[in-house]
């Protein structure tokens, strides 16, 4: 149960008298109100069809005096409406533009009434100039306020009963206003539920989507026993899916129970308290949704102490390590007389170890460690740990393991150095560096890691990444073409990850460049590629592994996001259609990076061309 | 006749001694050599198929002594080849591997020794690695070295009795390598002519790629009674096509003349000394072809003399005003008794007013001029002129014509207002602020004028769009939607120019906004759309019209180069596909503007929205 309570707004058709409305709305619970920015008696036209203008002759005032509320009331407690007669897109030249001519006037309002929200009805797919009028208005707003697209979850014209029938599909309609405003972040959604529920697929589309508000009329309502509102369950499931992207409610139409409109908000409010709770990782990433972060570089910069800690607090990373130290242990159980040589290389402040020396105590073994670390700060907490914990099992070595020259040689190296996209940290590098002092015989955990990329769209991600532009980058695009590590939420996965390049240890071969082309296939709905999702997984020893798939995701395991590659320019592919992409890992004398590139259903460009925006120091 | 001979070099398969080789070439008339970079003899191997490495093994040199010529000769003299063998897109991992590396290994040697052109064979449409590895090579190098793609005119599998039969289109090789690069500046084509003679459309986008040399076969030629190799009729025609982009040549293949080599090179400066010469229009301009240039804004910004100057020398516009003011003196002879007003608005130095006098001498009417320009260093000129030519029958009018407060009603209204792009300039704007002063029967010249689109595949001025980045500029992609004037020369016409934007003088409606939805039609062959060529032609008076459409074009005029409107990401276009463009023409209270989008075959985003990239001033 969360504490926060839902945020539901009333949506009033017209409003008399706006102070009132407020307080009525406020008694029944709810937090803001959605009213014509314009009142609907106010029919302007500006042009008549001979050609002749008419504006100047009216002086009556365009709408209500802006002195009825404070102005700190508009800013918090008013989403204001476009009138719905607006037709912008018309054939007619004349409806045209007497439309667009209001449309600019009731922008204007809000803008001079400093409303944080403009709800905006994008009524059909036809919307080229809809878009136009809102980009170039975006162009002249310093505030914050955001415009909701209201669309339809699905065509009005489907039913329960009959869901293709000549329907259109209104993410269309969105994906279309979005696509041409070139995902300008200003414009997100505000979709209304209908009496159809839209397919599974479908929803999880929508759930990819910048939805910020469910439009919900009292009409989808049934009476229980007790006369009190309630939906039907296909509906309450579907506003639970929506609960995860923490959108608000306005609430439409009549009240249809003797029990009033609080009634409804009080259900609606009950829902969202008594929704599903988050497992762990969740509890733990919240706040991590969405956000993107530049990729470790754990080689080049030394990590500080509160990393360490973060990532020391997974409950299940090290009890694998140990399980698969274990394993390994009794697999030499019978034969081996000496002590067995564990290198832990990167040993950060010492929690392999710890696993290794766990396993070691369980399994009866004598074992002898070394504790391989180039960060001079965690070598200070191992150097402790030595002394005061681990004692003469644990020889503390400061020094990269690509340039110790160590005098016995390793049974087992134990290794904590992938990243997001398994090689991205560049463990192949530096476990080839380590191999040299593992016996004919040794064993490397993990002795194998995988990265996996899925198509993914993400207009949220996309949008937020000219945030990260840094001006002292070379190329001018360079943040478009850069990986991020982030938790994907408010994104819709196209199509599942494929495996992209794979890694074993000990190898023979040191070449670690790779080449990958991956070919997926759409599925039955129409998709926008914002770039690829990227995963891996590894197997540490024998069957024990580590995965951050999707679908097969070791649980409560909080030490990795996904990667996210993002493409410069959104693709658009249809149902069905395939999706190629190129990866490639490529390497200098100081420095690893990848380059990507789609070519179907549409070619891109290289990104990331010779490094030149993103890369990893060697 | 041109004075400058024909530029060709002589192609080498192999070359022991270079001095000697470029001794002989030059012997012969030739100017260059292309040369392999690596003897064929030094094919390498870098990794076996087992996967370990050989490359440090081999301390032999790469290649010939980079001493052998002074660096000044390698810097103008040598055409360096990539070796042929390689193969970056082989599916064969180790084949992949082993070409990469030794293609980097060329590369970096053709950027040792300066050699200005890298001739890069293109054999196959597989070629994202390839794409990868030359524009990370384009990354490292500071100086211009270029890389001629060098690509089969049209597939060697076809020939001249079957040019269908399973054959395919080279361009589409090319086309994937640019977009993947995105239209990398220093990608340009070296063509291979074959027999096999491609079809007029496919010549006409051949000639809008860059292409900056053909390769010719010494098999291609012919020989005359005398002994001389010559070209075939459709070979000849296709070079002459080509002279026009100032392409140099390869010779390639052994002499097959005891003639010698020489009278290849004779033969080919021979077509290319008696190709045809540039009409007038063609002789004035050749300096602009492809040079982006600001539209003018000669509203906000007072033209200089050299301007005005450039302009007056216009051999036909200034005829035919007076042959239109002419027409109109005529239609008001019988009936007029009283003198009859003519006000030139927007005078400049006063070429139209000579037009109109001349007009009025020659129909023996009597006229009163009024000279209107808000331009003061033009006024100067125009007084000047008013006292030592024209007289009293001139009055000259220090003043903007949409202030002027004139005591007489005029007869007629004469102006050269228009732009590239017809309304660009603000005809519509200034005439309106003019037309108070015409009499009700009043005559504007001109009377019409329209703006006209045409979708455009331009990779040459895509490329240098790149180079009118302005620091300033808010938005960081505004040169990508900014619109250019420019003499369209290596870019090709998709499909037919389609009529735009109208407007008619004088007029009732004062709204000078507009929107246009274009739909074009795709040839036979596939293209890609970097943007759209503009357009105007104008009605004068009754039929005298100026026209700048390519296919009605007023001979010897050229006072205009078409306008380009460019697209921030280029688009691809399948055979027989719609292309569908909107336009918008807006405007505020200071500023007018142009907004536009594609959304067939692919969908753009909005370009210039709410003229935050390209205005012009009121």
């Amino acid at each position: 149960m969360s504490s926060k309570k839902l945020s539901c707004g009333r949506d009033f058709f017209a409003v008399p008298n706006l102070a009132v409305a407020l307080e009525n709305g406020g008694k029944c619970g709810f937090d803001f109100v959605s009213i014509p920015l314009v009142h609907p008696r106010y029919k302007r036209d500006f042009i008549f069809a001979d050609g002749s203008h008419v504006r100047d002759t009216i002086s009556e005032p365009l709408t209500r005096n802006d002195l009825v509320l404070p102005s700190g009331e508009w800013m918090s407690l008013v989403v204001g409406k476009i009138s719905p007669w607006l037709n912008v897109d018309s054939y007619d030249e004349n409806i045209r533009t007497n439309s667009e001519k209001a449309l600019f006037e009731e922008l204007m309002l809000s803008m001079h009434l400093n409303i944080p929200v403009v709800l905006v009805p994008l009524l059909s797919k036809n919307c080229v100039n809809l878009a136009r009028c809102l980009l170039s208005h975006c162009g002249l707003i310093k505030s914050n306020q955001a415009f909701w697209i209201h669309v339809p979850l699905t065509d009005p014209k489907s039913t329960l009963e009959c869901s293709d029938c000549d329907s259109e599909d209104t993410w269309d309609w969105w994906n279309k206003l979005r696509t041409f405003c070139d995902n300008e972040r200003r414009l997100s959604l505000a979709l209304e539920i209908g009496c159809a529920v839209p397919s599974s697929i479908v929803l999880k589309r929508w759930l990819g989507e910048p939805v910020r508000a469910l439009v919900i009329s009292t009409d989808l309502f049934i009476m229980n026993r007790k006369g009190f509102p309630v939906l039907k369950r296909c509906h309450q499931e579907l506003l639970c899916h929506f609960f995860k992207l923490e959108v608000q409610f306005i609430l439409t139409g009549a009240s249809r129970t003797e029990n009033g409109l609080q009634s409804y908000y009080q259900y609606l409010d009950h829902l969202y308290m008594t929704r599903s709770v988050p497992d762990k990782m969740g509890a733990f990433a919240k706040g991590y949704n969405d956000y993107l972060q530049n990729p470790l570089q754990p080689l080049m910069d030394n990590l500080d102490s509160h990393t360490y800690e973060v990532f020391e607090k997974d409950p299940v990373k090290y009890e694998k390590y140990e399980k698969a130290i274990s394993c390994f242990l009794k697999d030499r159980d019978s034969s081996e007389l000496h002590e067995i040589v564990i290198m832990v290389v990167g040993a950060g402040r010492g929690p392999l170890v710890q696993a290794a020396l766990k396993a070691a105590s369980k399994t009866k073994m004598h074992v002898k460690i070394y504790a391989v670390e180039k960060n001079p700060g965690a070598v200070v907490t191992l150097r402790n740990r030595q002394k005061d914990e681990w004692g003469s099992v644990v020889t503390v070595i400061s020094c990269d393991m690509r340039d110790w020259k160590p005098l016995v040689k390793a049974d087992l190296l134990v290794s904590e150095l992938l990243g997001s996209f398994g090689d991205n940290e560049l463990s192949p590098e530096c476990l080839d560096g380590a191999q040299r002092f593992l016996k004919g015989d040794g064993v490397s955990i993990p002795f194998q890691y995988s990265s996996y990329l899925a198509p993914l769209s993400a207009p949220k991600l996309y949008s937020s990444i000219e945030e990260c532009r840094e001006r002292d980058k070379k190329h001018f695009l360079a943040h478009y073409e850069t990986p991020y590590v982030v938790r994907l939420w408010n994104a819709y996965v196209i199509s599942p990850p494929q495996i992209c390049f794979s890694f074993n240890h000990p190898k023979k071969d040191i070449n670690n460049n790779r080449y990958a082309c991956l070919r997926f296939r759409n599925g039955e709905v129409a998709a926008t590629i914002h770039g690829f999702a990227g995963y891996f997984d590894t197997m540490l020893y024998e069957s024990v592994s580590l995965s951050i798939l999707p679908e097969k995701e070791t649980k409560d395991m909080i030490s990795w996001f996904p990667i996210f590659f993002p493409l410069k320019k959104p693709i658009q592919v249809c149902s069905f259609a395939n999706i190629e992409v190129h990866m490639w890992r490529c390497s200098s004398l100081k420095r690893v990076w990848y380059e990507w590139l789609v070519t179907e259903p549409e070619r891109s460009d290289i990104h990331n061309a010779g490094g030149r925006s993103y890369w990893i120091g060697l």
